[in-house]
């Protein structure tokens, strides 16, 4: 997608060095970060500088690529990629695409004769791993954008678009796509609390790219659904079960049975990457929590321009903070992947 | 209640003059207001320095007897004190006490044959008023305290405790009863996007009672019942339909929706005067839609001790905000009044 008229993925590498888009800081400064090391990847995973199923995904297949180049060239070639390897695999629990793009580099590095072959192997892997993310959102987004008829008002919580993919997204890719079949579109944006990656991300892309949209607090999207307001919902998901059961971030939940109480239909828009076979249903998905403090705090731009954090209850509040959800699969009407549009319980991949 | 050890009201009247807990300023700094003359009251109910049903009901009561007071002995006094009343009546269009208390001290001060005695009615009225709510807090308490065992998890949304009533609260109410009957009690408190009423208000009442309490993202409501660990919930309302349809805070709907999806008892608190035999359903409730602002900022202390607003979306992003939400009565297991504790398709007023 386009920033200011020049064309952005939301991560990439050039030669040791990851590059990514800032998230922490969009929509009040557009920033791009360098990772020198795969150390630093990690950090910029865990810390949040980069989040959304996807683009955790490449830049963790980055970071495995960073670890083979970095690996000295010697007895200990293994064990520091075995080490690199863990330190990606520590920073995020949920998210599925992690997982598949560490093992998919290291995969491939382990393939390489030499030292200087894996390096290679490492890069083109993790290179092809980012093309396929932005092919996939792409795809997503052709088969999605059949379930949009023009004039339709799409909910969705979260942000599941370009920055949470290499390109594209998930749950905002058939929504760029009708848009540009010239499909009128409105969005209802819930903003996601705890750190409000609907307002803040899912907001600018959509002012981005020109299409109508709403802020909403989440606790308005039942209200608007069972007003009719609400014609269909599209989120995207961290990772999904065999059975179809799909986590997301926290909130997604509520929206499911909100959607199913109301006959509005509900949808999981996700790379067949983010299917887990090893997971036979929602209850095998580890849920993270994080700090309380991002529900203690909003972090935004005060009048004066500066990013600042705001504290809304007492010194000593305690807070709890699950940062996802699993919606179970009878409340998903289907799941759009690159390959189509599936019943939740009939996913391709389960016949793999 | 007491606050550091003096018992307090919500609000109450001194000669001519209304006082009042600054809510907007709570939990960062605790302030009375002093509002002179119904103008001001009507411009602190409008604002919100006085929120919550049996709140907003007591000070548009105390409200209405200042415009009695300030009513010119002269041929004007009627025109006066229907001007008076409209402008007070004009401040919020859901909470149903409002319009119970505004005509109650203008239909006592009526009957006056006197100026004199017109005004001595009209705050003989708003006192009794006040003091029904109190009361009528306190047995909402204990009838609802029959339906919390021991060692129980109660979710609550918003904040419908003694400072949303003149004292006690409603769906806090059986809560502070329960407590003081020496049964253990756990709250999860939503934090109720967008004006924050649970991590502000709930959290510091619960705090100063010494109850145990978490503050969650409204999002995280439906995971926490889906997990098992909501025993039940407990809301307050504005306005209740004859058919038992209630409306409150908005977000109340999803989190009846989640509790019905999970087989988790959902109940609304209000003494009799938030019951409208003039609606037949919720469907006649109006829905106050408030400032986009309210969505696109969120209000609380920064680290420098200030308090701050601060966004989170880009520049010209646009939000809608409506306020409340009606939960239909299918999904309400029972409605705690002050007359005990009633299937939403019995209230005992609806024999009225």
């Amino acid at each position: 997608m386009q920033v200011n008229g020049v064309p952005y993925r939301t991560v990439w590498m050039e030669g040791r060095t990851v590059r990514m888009i800032n998230q922490q800081l969009i929509p009040h400064r557009f920033e791009l970060s360098s990772l020198e090391n795969h150390l630093q990847t990690a950090e910029a995973i865990r810390s949040m500088l980069v989040r959304g199923a996807g683009a955790i995904g490449a830049s963790a297949g980055y970071g495995m690529a960073q670890v083979v180049l970095e690996a000295p060239d010697d007895d200990r070639f293994m064990t520091y990629i075995e080490s690199g390897r863990e330190a990606l695999r520590r920073t995020r629990p949920t998210a599925q695409d992690l997982f598949y793009a560490i093992e998919r580099v290291y995969a491939a590095a382990l393939k390489g004769a030499t030292a200087a072959q894996a390096r290679l192997l490492a890069v083109e892997a993790a290179e092809a791993l980012a093309d396929e993310n932005a092919a996939a959102g792409e795809a997503i987004g052709r088969h999605g954008a059949e379930l949009i008829s023009d004039g339709a008002r799409v909910l969705t919580h979260c942000n599941a678009g370009w920055l949470a993919f290499v390109d594209w997204g998930s749950a905002l890719a058939p929504i760029y796509m009708a848009a540009r079949q010239g499909k009128r579109v409105s969005v209802w944006v819930d903003e996601t609390r705890p750190r409000c990656q609907g307002a803040s991300l899912t907001a600018w892309e959509l002012n981005g790219e020109g299409i109508e949209h709403t802020i909403i607090a989440d606790n308005a999207a039942g209200f608007l659904m069972h007003r009719g307001e609400v014609d269909l919902v599209i989120v995207g998901a961290d990772r999904i079960a065999r059975n179809g059961d799909a986590a997301n971030k926290i909130g997604t939940y509520e929206k499911a049975v909100c959607a199913a109480a109301n006959q509005v239909p509900f949808y999981v828009a996700a790379p067949m990457s983010t299917i887990d076979l090893a997971c036979a249903s929602g209850d095998d998905i580890p849920i993270e929590e994080r700090s309380q403090d991002e529900v203690l705090y909003v972090v935004g731009r005060d009048d004066r321009g500066e990013l600042t954090r705001v504290r809304m209850s007492h010194q000593g509040a305690q807070a709890r903070n699950p940062a996802f959800d699993v919606t179970p699969a009878h409340l998903i009407k289907a799941i759009i992947t690159q390959q189509g549009v599936h019943k939740p319980t009939e996913l391709p991949c389960a016949l793999v």
